[in-house]
């Protein structure tokens, strides 16, 4: 039975008159685009035709939603409530699901952007927060978030709340021995040759491991890998890790409902 | 067989610290709700407690969308293309109708707001694009616009689209001979004396006929009353418009599907 | 030689629509008015007029900067640099001092807003940089800083960077023995009772004491007192305050250069 | 007596996460820099570094205010009245002063963005209101504005309110016979080709006059010539405009006092 894994990657950060990223280029290498809902970018011109550009490829749409910082891009924390946490998802959510309605596409996931994204696999309030957003709008979309033994408690926290969380792993990020990313202040933290992310891409999809910085081999299960598509090098790791695992039979697949 | 006719009010116009309108109130006395979408004000806090509170006194919930204007609570003209207003109600809607499903209820109308719905009673290109943002979101969502002979034009691209346009009338406002809303600018504009409001409301409902400024009978067709939500006697306007439309037998009640 | 206090206010937090506050009564009473520059609350309009209604009356204008937070009224912490802070700082204060100079009143002080006031607080670095976009713009500009020992701090660090600071003391507000505020969630943190509060100011003014929640007489070297504004006892309290203060022969001044 | 020129550009429109334009680049042959002051693209952190740029590479600085339409990148008109433009302006130039009393830079000119630029060369009453808002804060800042007959009526006007108006022209576009610009919509509006539009700046510069797009030659006063930055071509024309004016003899500043 031939294994299948996601690969993912957040798109539509354009904002107004601003143009960021490589979106056209990349949704033909990708099965899952996660699509800024307005909040640290995206506005709705970009959401429109990003999620039509995504339905054109046939790539997998979800939303990915942020605190509301456009200024700092989503990447700073911000003291929220539960409850604001709960609300804000569910109105980016609803938002970016429109679209979804307006080109006849399903929008299948949500990942929380930046410091959202990081707090989240920190702090069970908040994670919780984010999983009863998404129970109360649709509890078919998954939650991608991050992998690794810290975030164990979101797959029992999801199934409580009845939404299934989907893992998530950076192939060209540094792991620390315990499962923990690198931090980027940290040397070694991204890992710019990629030969070697695809190779990991490729362990962490076939074997369920992945190598620390210390040379340790550690489980790593995830049903999806993100590619940071904010760099000039996005496309190239993306098309070697798209070949490396298409090589070893491995399938390029959004994650499908048990 | 008895004439129902629907009660409107702009409801969840509060926006974080800032407290407006009375909506705990209103939603007593009226069978439909118009509810900021936080483009001109509202938040995701106050979405989400306003259709809370719709549900529970079984008031019909719809959006009220916005040109992005919070600074100038959306009163003011801002030159859109026909795809930007599209894709801003869009989002708009979207976001709203999130809150409607974690809250089980099912969005029914949408009114434009301000600026953006009077540029609609005058501009068919603008109106297209409101249109065309329900249609691609949901056809069975009520599009709520001016009543009058110079919106007639509205039923024709209402049907054209698949939307079904719902007339609204001002019990509040004096109306020309040609049917249209006496400006606010213009002494008289606003009909302060409440048993009047509530007799012409009556006038409406009944027999579908209102009396211009200049005293002739013009015919002004409604499926809907506004009430304006954002002064202090406006409860005791709803109170009686209510009481003056029941005594007659009229039922009010959210518009119906035909 | 008669004792001098200053006593401050909040002021212009409306917005657009919003209207927020007790601006035109409360000048009446205070010697310093801190009001907002966009970023929380207030807006071009409002601080136009504001400042005009604070020259009208004789009032020290000092600008109130904040985090970026419209949605959360400047109450929520966000983790910015010391760049960031300084950079956010001299924008509003630059904002506010022009309408200063369209009105022909100079600007006097600087008080932070809300969690960015309070950050300051604890934060050595932070306090750093809003001393730093202070004497950037204007080193005439005093510093409000939460009086107590936890800031002594300050005083040094503003004799460094070349800014007065000038230490605020809440005559409504409870303190720990430690001389730090009791947190809001305590019972007992706000002092409801016009009449203590306005001893305690005295108390405060006289002879740099207050007493604490449990009772011991702990050390409060203040200048400025500050007057919540946004509760609808603020007129009753400041009135209180003011006419106990002037009883004692205590002058109601803003701040003086040494 | 060699003849003066200023060659101006728009700068400093980056925001947050997003970069746009050259402004490193572009400061090397420019005299006169106008800075986006954050309501249609720049922040804080951008507008500190890029006064800080100009003051190292000797470039005036002016404020470059906006309609509040980060969305829109202010190119879109927005209904205000004179008192919400002369309030927003007078913010916006504020804000921007302080970065240049922070960098010891003083401001020179105020120079309206886009939809606002083209406004007031139409509209009197908005034109004097943006004159009040400098008159206010500072009557010794230029204001840009469009050059050609149909805005003959702003030196009056500005003589009368205590501002000099510096004429702007633009090599790079076509003028009709009447000396406005022709439409961006229309063919031939703008002129590519760098050598042209160098010899039109010239012409401009020396004689005061340009040619038509129907050949005929028209007068066309103007201190100051506006390159447009937001090109990968500017860099390239702004070269050719320079060298060709330098080459006749004619000095690149800033305006002068009278």
């Amino acid at each position: 039975m031939p294994t299948t894994i996601d690969l993912n990657c957040d798109l539509g950060e354009s904002f107004g008159a601003y143009r960021l990223g490589q979106d056209e280029e990349l949704l033909s290498y990708i099965s899952s685009a996660n699509i800024a809902c307005g909040w640290h970018a995206g506005d709705p011109m970009v959401m429109d035709s990003t999620v039509k550009l995504a339905r054109e490829r046939g790539v997998a749409v979800g939303a990915h939603p942020s605190y509301p910082d456009l200024l700092g891009f989503g990447r700073r924390y911000l003291e929220c409530s539960p409850a604001e946490i709960r609300n804000y998802l569910i109105y980016q959510i609803g938002a970016l699901n429109a679209f979804c309605r307006a080109h006849g596409v399903r929008l299948t996931h949500v990942k929380p952007h930046g410091s959202l994204y990081n707090q989240a696999a920190e702090n069970e309030k908040l994670a919780a927060a984010i999983l009863e957003a998404i129970a109360r709008v649709d509890e078919n979309l998954y939650y991608f978030a991050l992998a690794g033994p810290q975030t164990a408690f979101l797959k029992d926290l999801g199934y409580r709340m009845g939404v299934r969380v989907i893992y998530e792993a950076f192939p060209d990020r540094a792991y620390t021995p315990q499962g923990t990313l690198v931090s980027r202040k940290e040397p070694g933290a991204v890992i710019h040759d990629h030969e070697l992310a695809a190779k990991r891409a490729l362990s962490i999809a076939q074997d369920g491991v992945v190598k620390a910085i210390n040379g340790a081999e550690i489980s790593m299960c995830a049903q999806t890998l993100c590619i940071h598509g904010d760099n000039p090098q996005a496309l190239d790791l993306v098309r070697s890790i798209r070949s490396t695992l298409t090589a070893a039979g491995i399938t390029i697949a959004p994650p499908r409902g048990e």
